[in-house]
């Protein structure tokens, strides 16, 4: 979620993809120059599964002055994110993700950077004083808070990192890779299935996720039939990522998507299921 | 919470208090122009406790071709409101003042309206089509929830909109009525105690509030004084409504406020608690 930005008052540039099918950050690198404001990624794609290299990027845009904000939605529940380390302006994740409740999330930054920003919401707690003609506004991080505070989901938010601390961010991503590999693996063994993003073996980082298509079916149909005759749960549409559905030539694709408390013969059941739903829809045809 | 308006894109006109304290709405009406483009106020005041004649505001501000928003806060959670009647362009209310979870709320409109206006929040869910250089939004309602909605928040709001309307609104007005009353009576007999806002008798309406302040004690000693020693609950500061405050000449105020669980006795125990904190303050003196 971010504020509209009138298209006349910023210019926006896209990086395309390689041919592993991962964000070019060579010609994001080619994009840069001391007219870019902000450089907008994510960490962990949640449509590739491909981890962009964070620090790389950030050490690029600093050179030119400009700002970077990291979507890590995809990272921070599923490995250890070292804020400090990767030097983001910016950083945010949301808790929905992380088995905590809907209606919170989190921005990282530094206190510094916060209070050259201007508050865009108005409301209680983010003032300091209030004048018929102007109002002066509470230090950050409350200047940004407008309104009463989302307490029970601020509070409700806790409770999901103290329970992946205590598993450790170590352990679930050391699991989640075998995972990664496994699903990935299994369902490129199924016949007519096309994976998008790069294979385990072309990257450093594969997320336990799988955005694909099967031939001559639509996602969305891979999805219901699933859910119905099978019980199993995966996503399909365009995952908020449009354009980049667009650039891969697809209006949709169907995603499985795995976290810690999943295992390989959750994936078997998957992959059983899957076949049954391609061979039930296209003995329809 | 709304957005900020840079200051030179609005000109703000407020509406002083009539000498009951209560807004002074034939002020109001002189005020309106065809220059006029929104219309902002409370149904109930958090404050001073009294009521808007909204009807009669809407149809003035109307004649003007201005739009009126509702803060409706203090009334949907304690009496029976018709939006369709009331006929202000927007209506707003919170979950948490009706029992319900934090980091929700609701806005009443009209799809007619909505529909003329523009998101300022972008983000999955309230879009239709993304290009590189525009997108095209979803419709009304969908167009202004930009992101994952508060979907835990949603659903919990409904239980106690389903409560309090099993209880009945209008049974916890009749109710609160008469609390309200007993409250404003208890309090006008501690001495040296001054209550802000109109009389239940000069008033068709006093909510079950009264901010008020004692002599020579500052509201948030009282407040922390009945909580540490009495284990009684008020608010004291000003209540987000810093010009309000300025206009009765204060800086803070501290506020009781009861809503239908309260009782008589528990206004007893209340007052009491106050005389002894009175007694507390003002022997250190």
């Amino acid at each position: 979620m971010a504020i509209c930005f009138p298209e006349d008052r910023c210019h926006l540039k896209y990086v395309g993809l390689t041919k592993e099918e991962v964000p070019d950050i060579e010609q994001l690198k080619g994009l840069l120059s001391n007219k870019t404001k902000m450089v907008v990624i994510h960490h962990v794609s949640n449509v590739l599964g491909s981890m962009l290299p964070i620090e790389e990027i950030v050490t690029w845009s600093k050179r030119v002055g400009a700002k970077v904000l990291v979507d890590a939605c995809q990272s921070v529940p599923h490995m250890p994110v070292d804020v400090q380390k990767l030097g983001a302006d910016f950083l945010v994740a949301s808790s929905h993700k992380m088995c905590g409740p809907t209606g919170v999330g989190f921005m990282h930054s530094t206190f510094e950077m916060l209070s050259t920003m201007e508050p865009f919401l108005g409301g209680g707690e983010m003032i300091a004083d209030v004048f018929n003609d102007k109002s002066t506004y509470a230090e950050p991080p409350s200047r940004f808070e407008a309104g009463t505070p989302a307490i029970g989901e601020a509070i409700g938010f806790g409770a999901p990192i103290d329970y992946l601390s205590c598993i450790g961010m170590d352990q679930i991503h050391e699991y989640e890779k075998e995972l990664a590999t496994y699903l990935y693996e299994s369902l490129l063994s199924v016949p007519n299935v096309r994976i998008y993003g790069p294979a385990p073996s072309q990257t450093d980082h594969r997320a336990p996720l799988c955005s694909f298509n099967v031939d001559n079916v639509h996602a969305t149909d891979i999805a219901e039939i699933l859910d119905l005759q099978h019980s199993v749960a995966i996503r399909s549409g365009h995952h908020c990522a449009q354009i980049l559905h667009r650039n891969l030539g697809i209006n949709a694709s169907a995603r499985a998507s795995l976290h810690f408390y999943n295992t390989k013969e959750e994936v078997d059941v998957f992959i059983h299921a899957l076949k049954d739903t391609i061979d039930f829809l296209t003995s329809q045809h």
